[in-house]
C-alpha cells in the first residue's frame, strides 16, 4: 500500500537485466557507446522524426532545465502552468540553466486554458526593452494534478505560442501514462500537436533514472550538448543510461508499464467514488489521484499501513473533521490485490 | 588491450548485485532511502569525521562543480593546476555553478609547486574591489598526469591557502588509486592535510556512476543540498546511488579495485621502461601513464588491437618518426595477462 | 504639458551647479572622492543610522538589482507586488543579479495586503529542498500606481517577513515623494518600520542620474561593493555621482522638489475630479495619477499638445468611446500654470 | 603633479556646457532623446559604417562586459592578453555578463604576439564537448602598458581569430589616444583591421562618464539592447550620456584632448630618459608610462607632491635602493608647466 510516488517503486526487472548485460567489457563513454546509436534510432522511429536530436539525461529536472536553457534566452520569460513542476519543484533549476524567468498561467485542474495562456502571453513584451521578452511555452502532460490535455487542447496551446513566434516544450515526465490514456502515437502527442522539444520520461515509469530529451529541430543539438556538459549532466559511463532506455522501449515494455499503472489508478478511483468520506478533486486520467477526506480518515489509513502524501496538513495533529488533501500515485509494479487491500482498509 | 580510460571499463559485479538488491520494493526518494543513512555513517567512519556532511552525486564534474559552487563566491577566483580537470574538461561547469573564475597555477608533472601557488595567490586581490578576490584552492589527487602529491606536499599547499584565509577542495576522482599508492588513511589524505571538502570518486574505480561529496564543515551542508537540487543533481531514485556506494565501500572492495588497477599500471610501466622506443613522460604513481613513442609505433600498436588515446596527433597521418604522446589508463577489471599481451605486442 | 514621466524633466539647476563645481581639478575615482565622504555622513545623519553602509549608483534598476543580489540567494524567491518595477520593468535584472526568482503578491491599488503577503510566503518552502526557499521581501514606496503604504502598513508587511526570518528591501525610486506625503522622517519610513535596505532614489526627483543604496546592516557592505563592481556599476569619475547627491540633499532641496511635484499632482487630481469624462483609478497620494477617459478625449488632449502615456490602447485607433487608461506623472519642474493649461484643455 | 589616472582629471568645459544645454525642458528617456539620434549618425559617419549599431553606456567595464556578453556564449572562452583590463580589473564582470571564461595570452610589453595567440586558440576546442569552445578575441588598444598595436598587428591578430571562425572585440578605453598616435582613421583601426565591435571610450579622455559601444554587425543590436537593460545599464535620463558624447565628438575635441594627453606623456618620457635613476619599462606610445626607480626616489617624489601609483611596493617602507615600478598617466587637462614641474622635482 505504497502510493507516495511513482519514483518510489522498483525498476522493472528487464531494465535491471539490461544494465547487467551492458556491463560486459569496455565501451567508449559520454554517449559514444553503441547502445546509444540504437536508442537514438529507436526514438527517432517511435516519434516518426528521423532528424530529431536525441539525448539521455539522468532525471526530469535536468531534462527540463537543459532543454529550456537551450530554448530560452536570459532576457525572456517562460510560460507555464502555475502548478508546473518547473516552477514548484525544481528549486530554480530552469531559471539557473536559462537565465529566464517564469510567467505563471492560472490553472483549475492542473491545466492551462487557451484564453488564459493567450492573455498572459499578450500581456508580456508590451514594454519594449524594459520588460522580459516572450520565451518558450512549457506544457506538462500528464499535468501535476493527474489530468490530461487532449490532442486538440495541446495543439490549441502550442498554436497560440506559435502565433507569437514562440516554441513549445513538453514536460513529459509521465509521457507514457498520457500516451496510453489518450491512445495516440508519440508523434501525435508531440510535433503533430506543435511541440518542439520533449522531456520524455522513463524514471517514473520503471527505469532506474533516465529521460530522453527529444528535439525536433536538430539545429539546436550542439547547443544542447554543450549545455548538458556545462551542467555536469554528461555521464561518462553513458551505456548505463542507454541500456535502461533500450530495455524500456523494447517490445512495448514502457507502454505495458504505463497501462498497468493507469489501470491501478482507475481501480483506485472507482473505489474512491464509492466511498462517502472521500471526494476526488480532479477526474483522474492517468496514474495520479487527489482526493479530500477528513483528517481522522487519513490518520486511520496511515495507521493501517497506507503510505501516501497528505498535502495540506498533518494527519496526526488538528481537528479530526477538517478535510485534508491526499495524493495517490500508482506505478507499474502495483498489483490489483494491493489496491484492493487499500480500498478494503478505506471502507473500514 | 583497452587502456583508453578508467571510465570505459565495467562496474564490479558486486556493485551490480547491490543495485539488483536495492531494487526490491518501495523506497523514499531524494536521499531519504535507508541505504543512504548507512552510507553516510560508513563514510564518516572511513574519514574519521563523524560530523562531516556526505552527499552522493552522479559524476565527477557535478561533484566538483556543486562543491566549488558552495565554497566559492561569484566575485572570486579558484586556484588550480593549469592542467586541472575543472579547467580543461568540464566545459565551464565550475564557473557555471560558482560564478567564479579560475586562476591557473603552472605545473610540470601535473603538480603545483608550493612556491608557484604562493605567488599566484599573492598576486591576486591587490587591486581592492577591482580584481577578483581570492577563492578556494582546488587540488587534484591523483593528478591529471598520473602523479601524486605526498601527504607533506598536500599539507604544504593547503597551508598556503589557509594562510590567505582560503579553503581547499580535493578533486579525488581517483581518490582510491592515490590512497593505496600512498598507503595512508582517508583522513590523512584529507582533513589532516588541511582539505576542507572532497570529491570522492567511485565512477572511475568500478562503480556505474557515483561520487561522494564529503564536506568537513557541516555548516555548508544545507547550501550544498540546495545547489545540488538547483543543478538538477538530486536523484529521485537515490537508492541506486546509495547502493553502489555501499557495495563499493564494503569489505574494502574499493581498495582492492584500486590496488588491482595500480598493479596493472606498474606492470605496464615496467614493460615500457624496458622498451627502447618508448619514453615515459612522468613517473607513474597510480593508474595512468603518459609516454612518448614514434608515430609508427603507435600505429603498429593500434593495428595490433591496442586501444588508448594518442594526445597530440593522429597515429595514422604524418611523419612516422615523429614522437607522439600516448596515455594508458588501467582499471580494476584488467588482467595481468591483458597487460602482458599489450607488452608483447609492444616488443614486437 | 509634459506628464510622460518624472525622468523626462530636467535636473535641478543646483544639481548642475554642483556638477560644475565638482569638475575642478583632480579627484581619486571609484568612490574615494572627498565629496562621497560628506555624502555618506549626510545620509547616515538623515537616516539616523550612523553605521549604515551608503553607496551611490547610476539608476534605479541597478540600485534594486545590486541590493537584491546582496540580500537574496540564487535558490530563493523574492516576494514583491505583481506590479512591481523589479518584476515588470527591469528585463530580468533582479534575477540576473540575484539568481533568485520572484513570487508575485496580488495587489489592488498597487499595494500588497498583509494577508496576501502572509499567504504567499507561507505557501513557499513547504517542499523542502525541492522548491525555492524564502528570500527577501521587496516593497515599492511610492507604489507603481501612485499610492502609498502608511507607516503602519509598511511595518505590518516587514513584520511578516521578519517572522519568517526574511529581510525587507524598499524600492524607493520615489522615496522623497512618499516621505513628504507621509510627513515622516527617513528613519520612520525605513528601519523603524522594519526595512533593512533602501534604494533611495534621486533620478526621478531632480537629479541627473543617482540613487543611494542604504544598507542598515553594515556586514553586507563589502559584498555589495563587490557585486556593484562585478555588475559594471562602480563609476571611475564617481565625484559626479557624489556631487549630485550632495546638492540634492543640501538645504532640503530634495524635499522641496518632491513637495512641488506632489502639489502639481494634487492640483491635477482636483481638476480631474471635477471632470465628468475622466475617472481616477486610484486615489493619488504622491506624484502620479492613473485615470480612465474615452479614447476620443485622450486623442483630443494629445492633439492639443498634452504628452502622457496611454497604457492600454492607441488613442488614435479604435472605438472613440472605449475607455482607456492614461498616466500622468509630475516632477519638480512643473508649474501651476502648466497644470492649469492642461486642465483648461481637458475642460475643452 | 597628478599622474594617478586619466579618470582622475576633470571633464572638459565643453562637455560640461553640453550637459547644461541638454538639461533644458523635457526629453524622452532611455535613448529616445533627439541628441542620441545625432550622436548615432555622428559615430556612424566617423567610423564610415552607416549600418553600425551604436549605444552609449556609463563606463568601460560595462561597455566591455555587455559587448562580450553579446558576442560570447556561456560555454566558450574569450581570448585576451594576460594583463587585459577585462581579466585584471573588472571583478569578473565579463564572466558575469557572458558566462564564458577567459584564456590568457602571454604578453611582454602588454601586447599579444600573433604566434602566441594562434597557439592558445589552437590548443582550445580539441576536447570536443568536454572543454570550453572558442569564443571571441578581445584586444586592448592602447594596451594596459601604454603601448600600441600597429594597424598591421591588429589585422594579424583579428585574422587569426577570423580563421578560427571567431569575432574580435576592441577594448578602446583609450581609443582616441591610440588613434592620434597611429594617425589613422577610426575605420582603419577597427573594421578595416578586422574588428567586429568596439568599446569606444570617452571617460578617460575628458568626458564625465560615457563610452560608445559600436557594433558593425547590426544583427546583434537587439540582443545588445536587452543585455544592456538586463544589466541595469540603460539610463533613463539618457540625454546626459548623449550630450557628453556629442560635445566630445564635435569639432574634433576628442582628438585635441588625446593629442594633448599624448604630448604631455612624450614630454614626461623625454624627461625620464634623461634621468639616470629612472628606467622606462616599455616604450610609451600614448599617454601612459611605466618606469622603475629606487624606492627612495619614489618617496622623494611623493614627498615633493607628485601623485602617481607605485605598483609593486610601498614607497615608504623597505629597502631604499630596491627598484619599484611607478605608473604615470596623463590626460587632456595637464599643462606643459605641470609636467616640467614634475621633471624638475625628479632632477632634484
Amino acid at each position: 500500500m505504497f502510493f507516495a510516488s511513482d519514483n518510489a517503486g522498483p525498476a522493472h526487472p528487464k531494465v535491471m537485466e539490461a544494465l547487467i548485460a551492458a556491463n560486459e567489457g569496455y565501451a567508449m563513454g559520454y554517449g559514444a557507446d553503441p547502445i546509444m546509436d540504437a536508442v537514438r534510432t529507436q526514438i527517432q522511429g517511435l516519434f516518426e522524426a528521423p532528424d530529431a536530436a536525441v539525448y539521455l539525461i539522468i532525471n526530469g529536472t535536468a531534462a527540463n532545465s537543459v532543454l529550456l536553457g537551450t530554448m530560452a534566452q536570459p532576457w525572456q520569460t517562460i510560460f507555464c502552468a502555475d502548478v508546473a513542476h518547473i516552477h514548484e519543484d525544481e528549486c530554480n533549476a530552469p531559471e539557473f540553466y536559462s537565465g529566464a524567468k517564469l510567467t505563471l498561467v492560472p490553472t483549475t485542474d492542473g491545466k492551462m486554458a487557451a484564453d488564459d495562456l493567450h492573455q498572459k502571453i499578450a500581456a508580456e513584451q508590451n514594454r519594449g526593452v524594459h520588460g522580459p521578452q516572450r520565451g518558450p511555452l512549457s506544457i506538462t502532460q500528464v499535468t501535476e494534478k493527474g489530468t490530461l490535455y487532449s490532442l486538440d487542447e495541446l495543439a490549441a496551446l502550442s498554436r497560440i505560442a506559435q502565433d507569437f513566434g514562440m516554441q513549445t516544450h513538453l514536460d513529459g515526465a509521465r509521457f507514457a501514462n498520457a500516451l496510453v490514456a489518450l491512445d495516440c502515437t508519440p508523434a501525435e502527442m508531440t510535433w503533430k500537436a506543435g511541440i518542439d522539444a520533449v522531456s520524455f520520461g522513463g524514471t517514473k515509469n520503471g527505469a532506474l533514472g533516465v529521460e530522453a530529451c527529444v528535439i525536433f529541430d536538430p539545429a539546436l543539438a550542439w547547443e544542447f550538448e554543450l549545455r548538458r556538459k556545462r551542467g555536469g549532466h554528461l555521464l561518462s559511463k553513458h551505456r548505463f543510461l542507454s541500456a535502461q532506455m533500450q530495455a524500456y522501449l523494447t517490445d512495448g515494455l514502457w507502454l505495458d508499464m504505463a497501462r498497468a499503472a493507469n489501470a491501478r489508478c482507475m481501480q483506485l478511483a472507482e473505489g474512491l467514488r464509492g466511498h462517502n468520506a472521500a471526494e476526488m478533486l480532479y477526474e483522474p486520467q492517468a496514474n495520479m489521484i487527489f482526493f479530500q477526506m477528513p483528517r481522522s480518515e487519513h490518520k486511520r489509513m496511515r495507521d493501517g499501513g497506507a503510505v501516501y502524501y497528505v498535502m495540506d496538513g498533518d494527519p496526526e495533529v488538528g481537528d479530526p473533521d477538517e478535510p485534508l488533501t491526499g495524493r495517490l500515485v500508482t506505478d507499474w509494479s502495483m498489483t490489483a490485490e494491493g489496491v484492493s487491500q487499500f480500498l478494503d482498509l478505506l471502507r473500514g
